[in-house]
């Protein structure tokens, strides 16, 4: 019998909180999302458990209806060039657009910041759902939904390609013969597209993990295709077991049907678990934290997701407002599903705002509770590990603690790294250099000589 | 009487080397162009020395004629954001090029290295001499030298304008009042120019040094007009006391006529000063080093500065071939001096390539000659400052443990920091807020209140 299978765990870093609130908390540091200090406690907290990674999310635009910690916070490459200094063995993670960057300039930031870390980078492929990021890189306009992927497509084909313009024994570097690198192994990209056009070779030799590991988090049609096609890993956001099963076969069914190993793309949901030392100080803590939230907060933080729609135009008490196509072209899986909820099950806008902006999370209880519910959704195909958030102070730290050695106890989740990289960790194999395979594949086609 | 003026210092971090062959020394780590471990360990040395700041240039195209630092080496800004991680004090200066990046992205990755690093960052604004580099960065033409200079001028009203989206009093994160950003503290920036249109604000805070600190190292016309209006600090390259001060009086006239204080833009000549405990010593360390090079890597080394020439076509042994108007829209002062030593001396090709290839330093000897020759210029008024570039294995390390001592022992610079900030080691003022300096202005000119 071979090893049982085991579960990945990532952190979220995201200084407040991704809610309109919880900087209020008394026991929240209300300078966390510029505090790297905390951002390197967090870090190293994750290493001491064993994570495999941490994750740095981004945005590009904001307003003054925006949520705190996006106001002001960590570029995502800086923070986890700073934080691959400070750690050793966790993967760093971080999100970036690819409608509003040059693939050359990205392939090199995450290529360099592989080599920094020693193998450990990761990026999150996004395509800016928010209209207002093309008012801070005018004079572009915002491509619709379905012109980002394909942007978003082409971008990566430059961005692997850029990462193969080295192959992986590039640089002998004799000193005796003279030779720094091989010319045969060396390759211009010369890629001309829709999009782009990009010359290369990169100027930053292949790295250890041969690409960083690449993320993914397209709920949509067109964003699980290219999940599944593309993608290393999914964040996903699901609610339920079933929801979260369902995604999970949907989305390694289509890997399988683009002639991948269903088993190369891992799926992450996102929760955020609230443990207490019984059930009610669980309760208790999320209420603390659901209690700092305004009706008027909630009804910015909903706005978020519909494009910065001012939801403050309508009756709080009345029935939640038809919005039509809103909220369509931007965050569609979430906006459909808060339609849903409000129209299912007869909310006010009030109500529906305070349950948005203070979802009861799906993981909280006793550390047993949370472990069960975790190995639940791992072992009924819904999940191949969490990314763990914060929705209540020191929510990282306790699931440390507490629901991590559980999770080791029962054989479900690494005592020890296993691995120097991100994708060892991860089980995820390093992918050949394109010129080195071709090679490979023609000396494998050739006759043998004659007299062989 | 005041404290006497002392004199700054920079390390340049560049791997192998900047030259054709010095990786090949027996002394040098054939690998250093991507070894974390020795960036970090040259930056604690400097930081050791009380040096001001490290440094590492930047390129946006290589082909494979490219000496070997330039094939595979770090990109600045996570490089940079590893090092502030593993460092306290010292500056934290790197390469970006106006003419190939989007002013929010880099206003924001600058202003994430701030914070990061608590006030040591610094932007080297570079307009990208190399028409290679628009080939990665297609489908975009690569702009003239004038026009890259309007460019950069827009590009950096963008960014400072992004760094002043919030005041520095912006975020009162008052947990008893739910206030967490004050409304009238944050501006929008409306920008809509020739070359950009960014909306803003920043989704980054203002950082310690209100703006990081901006070089430059133009040295055409335009260039130094750049410079001398824009920049707080200048990197030079100058062989000659005599040329360096004519360089040094001609900016700091310039700053005075765009009506700053000259004090406030600090020239900092480049030079690889080489350290023995003899001067054969000394000599010895710079033929070895020389010896390496041979005519075909020369004649590649002066290709790079003449738009990757091939001036193999020529006869190695006759004299140095008319070139006409090569060179003239790249390392323009670089590729006149090369033109007019050649005419000057008679040189042939080899010897002209040799020469610029291997350029015997100014700065060589004992220590206490090595520092001499650095008092002379600065009191000669050719210098505010040095960057401390190596031509030969450990010449950082020699400078800082035999020449820093006799430079503090004749007061001429620090035992300690001055300042936890970049800007406070180099005396260089903090910008005030542009809108916080409108109010006051506005505030001054109003009449009194009656009464007062």
């Amino acid at each position: 019998m071979g090893k049982r299978r085991q579960l990945r765990l990532g952190a979220m870093l995201h200084g407040v909180g991704s809610s309109t609130s919880l900087w209020r908390h008394p026991d929240i540091q209300a300078d966390a999302s510029t505090n790297f200090k905390l951002y390197r406690e967090w870090t190293r907290k994750a290493e001491e458990g064993r994570f495999d990674l941490v994750f740095v999310a981004d945005g590009l635009y904001i307003n003054e209806k925006s949520i705190p910690h996006f106001l002001d916070r960590f570029e995502p490459l800086t923070i986890l060039s700073a934080l691959a200094a400070a750690s050793g063995r966790i993967g760093l993670v971080g999100t970036l657009s690819t409608s509003y960057s040059e693939p050359f300039t990205v392939a090199r930031q995450f290529g360099s910041l592989d080599k920094i870390s020693g193998g450990r980078a990761g990026w999150n492929i996004v395509t800016s759902p928010l209209e207002g990021s093309a008012l801070n890189f005018g004079p572009k306009r915002h491509p619709e939904h379905d012109e980002r992927y394909r942007i978003a497509k082409e971008h990566l084909d430059v961005v692997r390609g850029l990462w193969d313009s080295w192959e992986d024994d590039a640089f002998p570097r004799d000193k005796e013969r003279g030779v720094y690198f091989d010319r045969s192994r060396l390759h211009e990209l010369n890629h001309e597209g829709e999009f782009f056009s990009v010359k290369g070779p990169l100027n930053v030799s292949r790295s250890p993990q041969g690409h960083p590991v690449l993320f993914q988090a397209g709920a949509s049609e067109v964003g699980r295709d290219y999940a599944a096609s593309e993608a290393d890993a999914i964040f996903a956001g699901h609610e339920t077991l079933e929801e979260a099963a369902a995604f999970y076969a949907d989305v390694k069914k289509r890997a399988a049907a683009f002639g991948r190993n269903p088993d190369d793309l891992l799926v992450f949901p996102g929760i955020g678990p609230i443990v207490g030392a019984t059930e009610e100080e669980a309760e208790r803590k999320y209420r603390e934290a659901a209690a700092l939230v305004s009706a008027e907060d909630a009804l910015l933080y909903l706005g978020r997701f519909f494009e910065h729609h001012d939801f403050s135009q309508y009756e709080l008490d009345a029935p939640f407002p038809e919005l039509g196509e809103l909220g369509q072209n931007s965050f569609r899986s979430t906006t459909d599903r808060i339609k849903a909820a409000a129209r299912e099950q007869g909310l006010t806008l009030r109500q529906a705002a305070l349950q948005a902006a203070t979802p009861r999370p799906s993981f909280i209880g006793t550390p047993e509770q949370v472990a069960d519910r975790m190995q639940a959704w791992f072992e009924a195909g819904a999940a191949d590990g969490f990314m763990i958030g914060s929705s209540v102070p020191r929510a990282l730290e306790d699931f440390i603690d507490h629901v991590v050695p559980i999770l080791q106890a029962r054989g479900l989740f690494r005592h020890e790294y296993e691995a120097d990289t991100l994708r060892g960790n991860l089980g995820l194999p390093v992918p050949e250099n394109r010129h080195a395979a071709a090679r490979r594949a023609r000396q494998a086609d050739a006759p043998a000589p004659s007299g062989a």
